[in-house]
């Protein structure tokens, strides 16, 4: 697997030579071209569907049965890291060929789909769930085409977009591998992520207006000051968010406080809050007691915050309780330890979700350091997630 | 004075109608010729120094006694309004008129001196003081010219600016009419502020360094949020400024974290810290205490502070005891109300302390509001000040 990583991190890179496989670039393009000469080499069927999704087909003994899916994605986010999509990747094709070496086939047929465009907003698995829109084909990307134009770059076809979409029941299950991207696996000296599900996440613009004023003349009693109840807000978020038990997480990841000098009083901040949980309801409750600590901030400072809900939620994606148990299985029976857990960072998983049953596996993140070059999980780890997948592939198959 | 602050008002516009009369601009240009026309008529011999600084004199009776000195400035921030530096100037002007209508010649001579880029960082009363560098005069000014090249504009001679420096001692003393800027008259129903001082400036970059990382990805536990002990400081900031007794402000007006985006827990933040009081001792305390609640909330968060000292200080400039107890004295004679206070904004006084016993007195802002086209002092309380500055004049020509 390591010499496949090493293979795959060669195809995009910038001009200061740091790993640019955007989707729907000349990388992302040449990557995609190697995989899929893989792919065949391993005896696989392989089509681009409309939405530019690689789907690799192998048969199985029984042509009536649904597929079982497994995969992940090439594309990178810039100056990403050579772990995030490739492992899960990698894996998937070993999968297929120690199948092959062993001359393994499986009841069901087989599919090992690579997703197209994970990064810029898991397009491809969206679009096999039937939910990537008309509007969504127009933005621009990342790439600097927009999705659409993006989609024809990779060999997919936007205008028959819909032709992509896979219907619910069709596939028997659908199985992720990827790395962990956070620290918790390497911390607790775990080696598999048995994940629950995939977080739900919701954004909110929040505004804080108070009063600009000079700094020298007025008296700290006379102030409407937005920046100090921006700054007892983002103290309060934080609160709410560890003072009760369960693994929810809060962030207020940008501000910016005007007119913004050395010398005048902040009139007005806008900063941005996010809020991840498994479970939906829960987010909104946090949210409520964020809210209502906003309100008591206001009143005492005399400032006003007003929250605009951004509407694109990613809603939570709980994984099959049945394929979390065959991966608990498999990591057993491999001598493998393991812990149940949530993923914080979307995945094309959470997309299928909504079509599939689906399951997940997890794999250390070396720092829990991702999206960045830095991002490093060792051979053996890739490998022990392979075998996993391997493993939880032929349970589903056997049931 | 109303009809002479409306007729200055109309001298400076940008292309939306709002106040624009920036030091070495058009309107600044035009703003001061009309006003050295009024000098000229009110019978002042007019001259401009040569860091651009107009001067009118008009005799004493005893050429031998030092000048006593008194005016403000004609130039606005961009959008600024039409009380800042114009009543002064228009009551230091209106002082010379009755001076001429009552037939009183006084010991002293008298200057009326109109200072040069008061808003840019009282570049000519600085050049009087003597302390305008050959490096100040390079800088980029508001206008677009360098404020060389802007003296130039105005009819001063930047190569020779060490000229417009006055020695210490040779004027008797400078008198300065502004408007509060603050509300703190206003709130206390006051008609005449009597200026103790102007208060010392210091500034701070601090930049924040904690670790970037994914916000789904990393628990609350694991994070060295920047941006959360950015926001812990600020309220620190806050709490260590207003529990000392004292008059003394303290400020974070910007900020900005990075890489600043929802979903990333943010790396770095850095912000502006101002201090102020009229006592140098007083600010560097409470700027250790800051540095001491700033290293514990970095042990606390993983994160790292530095504390980038801005090397432009504005040391804090006491008035003269003697003309404080003569604005009093004024004020009591004409039957007004006062309090001693300090100036938070800097002023041309606050320069000419280097070289001049000074006195200032402040008259009421409506709001407390600044900087802004909603300044606005009344009628009346202009004219308050000016009588207040005109008895002051004569109590020191008298002494």
């Amino acid at each position: 697997m390591e010499k496949r990583i090493a293979a795959l991190s060669e195809f995009g890179k910038d001009a200061n030579g740091r790993g640019y496989r955007v989707a729907y670039t000349k990388g992302d393009i040449a990557a995609r071209t190697y995989f899929m000469d893989l792919m065949r080499k391993a005896g696989l069927e392989v089509n681009i569907d409309n939405a530019g999704n690689i789907i690799g087909k192998r048969k199985g003994e029984n042509p009536l049965l649904k597929p079982i899916a497994f995969g992940s994605h090439l594309d990178m986010v810039p100056d990403g890291g050579n772990y995030d999509g490739d492992v899960g990747s990698v894996g998937a094709l070993e999968l297929v060929e120690i199948l092959n070496e062993n001359k393994i086939i499986t009841k069901h047929p087989l599919e090992l789909i690579i997703f197209s465009n994970e990064e810029g907003g898991t397009d491809g698995s969206a679009a096999m769930a039937g939910k990537l829109s008309e509007e969504a084909l127009k933005l621009k990307s990342q790439s600097g085409l927009t999705v659409g134009e993006g989609i024809k770059a990779i060999g997919g076809n936007p205008d028959q977009i819909k032709d992509a979409a896979r219907a619910k029941g069709e596939l028997t299950a659908f199985v992720e591998l990827h790395i962990e991207q956070g620290g918790l696996l390497e911390k607790e000296k775990l080696q598999i992520g048995v994940v629950e599900g995939i977080v739900g996440i919701e954004h909110w613009e929040v505004s804080v207006e108070g009063f600009a004023n000079h700094a020298g003349t007025t008296p700290m009693n006379m102030r409407s000051d937005a920046l100090l109840a921006a700054a007892k807000f983002i103290v309060a978020v934080n609160e709410e968010v560890t003072k009760i038990p369960g693994r929810q997480v809060g962030t207020v990841g940008k501000i910016s406080a005007m007119p913004g000098a050395f010398n005048v009083i902040p009139g007005k901040v806008n900063l941005g809050l996010e809020l991840r949980d498994l479970d939906h309801e829960k987010i909104w409750q946090l949210f409520k007691t964020i809210e209502q600590r906003a309100n008591t901030i206001a009143t005492a400072s005399g400032t006003h915050f007003t929250f605009t809900y951004q509407n694109n939620p990613a809603k939570p994606a709980l994984t099959s309780k049945s394929i979390q148990e065959k991966i608990v299985a498999a990591a057993k029976k491999s001598g493998l330890t393991y812990q149940f857990m949530q993923s914080g960072a979307g995945h094309d998983a959470q997309e299928m979700a909504m079509i599939a049953p689906v399951g997940m596996i997890f794999v250390p993140s070396v720092g829990g350091i991702s999206h960045s070059p830095k991002e490093f999980t060792k051979g053996e780890d890739m490998a022990n997630g392979a075998n996993v997948l391997l493993k939880t592939i032929l349970a589903i198959d056997q049931e």
